[in-house]
């Protein structure tokens, strides 16, 4: 029997309708649904919105802490790479669902690699999902870029201490992952004097979308936010 | 009568199944359809793209030259600002449709600032697309940025000079348009040994897609390329 392909699909920022064709046709074809959850008992925010698609499959829930250090995930990639390679051994097409896109800062690609080594006769196929930073611009009716402007993009805690460098260089920089060291981060901007270029946006492509000039942002912030700085050239 | 409304719709890396269901349900739902087209006669990449929803509906065909200099394109950009306004006054809702993402170096954004001026009392609502920078990681199966990396975008032309410097800070990035100057970046990266690091990748998300390693490159380049230096910091 032929092993089954692993498709890593990307459902884009949250609202269902910016889920693409292909990935709906694929969630609709697959013999197994990979989601992740972040918390024993968790709800799968990845599964609520690919529901319709999904009923009478089989629904593998796969833990993933919300961790940067990768020695501590590892296990959990291990897991869930084993745990799909059991499927495609049996035949089975697996679809492992990730909210954005599955190249952007995403579990899938630790899961892939797993599962690349352990199951090297399976085909991979990755399908793209609208990044949330695009609907962040989308939302905020503002372009990303622009004719010569140049983009950065990375997870604030690990750029703060080049931001300064790296700010004279770009038109745009986004701060993705922000929550986790956010006061860190505005003193940091602040310091800069970069505070007055910052916008926080939150939950982009969602019905809770909220964005605010970072200045006025007060108390705890979504996980789901970033930041971004704009008009630094210009 | 209430003016009506202007969507900018991404329709994602060229692939039509790449559209997202939101662009799909906008396009059925809209009375003008506005192509965009880089020379009188030739036919339009986008509108083919979604044939299948905008039958019967009107379609504006809206020439932008192929080129770099604002001041050239903007007398464009104000005619199209100006056709579309007229369709708004009398009502009709409108649909500029877009490849990829319409905040990512898109001719929308300029016409949007147009018509924000001339008609302010149009609501304009942006719908995000896949950008072809994640269609081609999706076809490579590679991740784009993991972790703690940090990504860079930009039109190759504006940033070769800085390039080095940039590339110290950055694991990934991606150099857009590169077909206008090839030769003159195949260059540049050759001289700062960033050669095999380089790949270069053509018509992502569509059945052309082609990817190659730069050094392996030989002749003309497609307009749809873009080269990408990984693992620049590993």
């Amino acid at each position: 029997m032929p092993v089954g392909k692993l498709y890593g699909v990307g459902l884009g920022p949250g609202d269902p309708k910016l889920i693409t064709i292909k990935a709906k046709e694929i969630l609709e074809e697959v013999d197994v649904v990979c989601a992740p959850i972040s918390k024993v008992g968790r709800r799968s925010i990845a599964l609520e919105m690919v529901k319709p698609y999904v009923k009478g499959k089989e629904i593998l829930t796969l833990l993933f802490p919300m961790h940067t250090d990768p020695d501590i995930l590892r296990p959990y990639w291990e897991k869930a790479g084993a745990e799909i390679c059991n499927r495609l051994k049996e035949g089975k097409d697996v679809a492992f669902i990730t909210i954005g896109d599955p190249s952007f800062y995403s579990t899938f690609i630790n899961v892939m690699e797993i599962i690349r080594e352990r199951q090297r006769d399976a085909e991979i196929i990755t399908i793209p999902g609208v990044a949330s930073i695009l609907a962040c611009f989308a939302g905020l009716n503002e372009p990303l870029v622009d004719k010569d402007e140049k983009l950065a993009v990375f997870p604030a805690e690990y750029g703060l201490e080049e931001l300064e460098e790296i700010s004279k260089f770009f038109d745009t920089i986004v701060l993705m992952k922000v929550s986790r060291s956010f006061d860190k981060i505005y003193k940091k901007l602040d310091k800069l004097g970069l505070l007055d270029k910052a916008v926080l946006v939150s939950k982009c492509g969602t019905r809770d979308f909220f964005s605010s000039p970072l200045r006025e942002v007060k108390g705890k912030v979504d996980f789901l936010s970033m930041i971004i700085l704009k008009g630094l050239r210009g």
